[in-house]
């Protein structure tokens, strides 16, 4: 993965089907940013890098804390920041995420949980993948009635819709589908596909990994970090699953022709 | 504003431009559901009602916490469920919001920023709205090349594009621009409007209500909640700003035919 100005997008590799053209790919850059506030490391958020002492001011503002200014620390620590405001919040640990999922962790080293690779040997046909977000759809009443909830589908590798949850968070969509998976005794999802309505950020593939899936599409596109997880964690990673087509980010040997 | 099933969409009130039709509209439920562990309140998620014992399991298995069971709490409370896990998490407090925002607080009762209501007696056309997602779109570099990018865009009264940011968060968005704002001395935002790229949730009618701004637009639908903290707040909010069309939800006066 190579990153270029402008730092908000990074360069990856993609096997894009049909076809089987393998080329590359900008996706946008997500990172973790700490902020500290006067001096107590307070929240880690999930992020795209620019504008760091902008994004600081904006949360402690609109958290109320009243902030006074903000710069990069004086020990030049990548990815934190530090604030001067009125009040240091009184839960310590607050930690926020593009669509949240890494709260609670104590420090950046630790956003990622603690999970195995994923073991599977499922493969399963481009066209089979590029199917789903319609199953998915036709499954979404709320959706239809409001154009505003996030889903997520989980499928078993002959096509059958397993289980379909909606969100206004796209992370507690995917929550609910793993939950009622646990709840069903089928972990870990060995044989199964999830497939969510939107993007595809970091915690969307740490919840899929953590649960075994070893494969995850999704309408929209990854994030960087998104990419990298999927290939620490050997998740194959599809996105842009749109008009028949499907951008494999990660793992590609799990998608035939 | 009234709930029925499936209760994952509420009716209310909305005046369609242009045409000025006073109608209905469905709108995606968002509401604070609080997670105990272990007796614990640890969590707050802003999610969408139904299922929320699997949400529980689901959110602690990827967390990590090794769930053995979740059910509503003895006691009947609404918008709450207890969790067995074979650990409570280190850090008590640890919060996820649909796309964060609420980080940090300490019960469902203050999940809301203390913040008055927006003074402004700003008032602009419908057309002047319609027109912003295009301006916003147009100075999205990252979002062109990625396809992955939430993006926030403050403007004044007379049209004029003041500041633009991108992230993979659409709340981080938010908060670089008021962040910029602040730094720049321009807050309150009383004679400004914001408009962003996605939908609206709770955080993001939060955020523009502390930095005082009238005015929020956007490209997607707003939440329940989202529509109740605007009226709560006085800000003005338009979802569904494409094609020409504006659906405004709350304090309709400030949009003008």
């Amino acid at each position: 993965m190579s990153k270029a100005p402008p730092y908000s997008a990074a360069q990856v590799d993609v096997v894009r089907l049909p076809g089987r053209t393998e080329t590359r790919d900008a996706v946008a850059v997500e990172e973790p940013l700490e902020i500290r506030i006067n001096g107590e490391p307070v929240a880690v958020t999930m992020r795209t890098p620019g504008h760091d002492e902008e994004l600081a001011l904006g949360f402690c503002l609109t958290e109320g804390l009243g902030p006074r200014s903000a710069a990069p620390p004086a020990d030049l620590a990548a990815n934190t920041v530090e604030v001067v405001a009125d009040r240091t919040p009184a839960a310590r640990n607050f930690y926020t995420s593009s669509s949240c999922g890494v709260c609670g962790k104590g420090a950046l080293e630790a956003v990622a949980v603690e999970a195995p690779g994923v073991e599977s040997d499922l493969q399963v046909a481009a066209g089979f993948v590029s199917a789903l977000p319609e199953q998915l759809r036709a499954a979404q009443a709320a959706f239809a009635a409001t154009g505003g909830l996030h889903a997520t589908g989980l499928f078993s590798a002959d096509g059958g819709l397993l289980c379909a949850r909606e969100d206004v968070g796209r992370h507690n969509a995917m929550d609910k589908v793993i939950g009622w998976a646990f709840a069903e005794g089928r972990l870990p999802l060995a044989q199964a596909i999830l497939c969510v309505s939107g993007r595809l950020s970091f915690e969307l593939v740490q919840k899929a990994a953590v649960a075994g899936c070893p494969v995850l599409a999704a309408v929209g596109a990854p994030s960087s970090l998104a990419v990298e997880l999927a290939d620490d964690r050997g998740v194959t990673l599809c996105g842009f699953v749109r008009d028949g087509r499907v951008n494999v980010y990660t793992e590609a040997w799990r998608i035939t022709a």
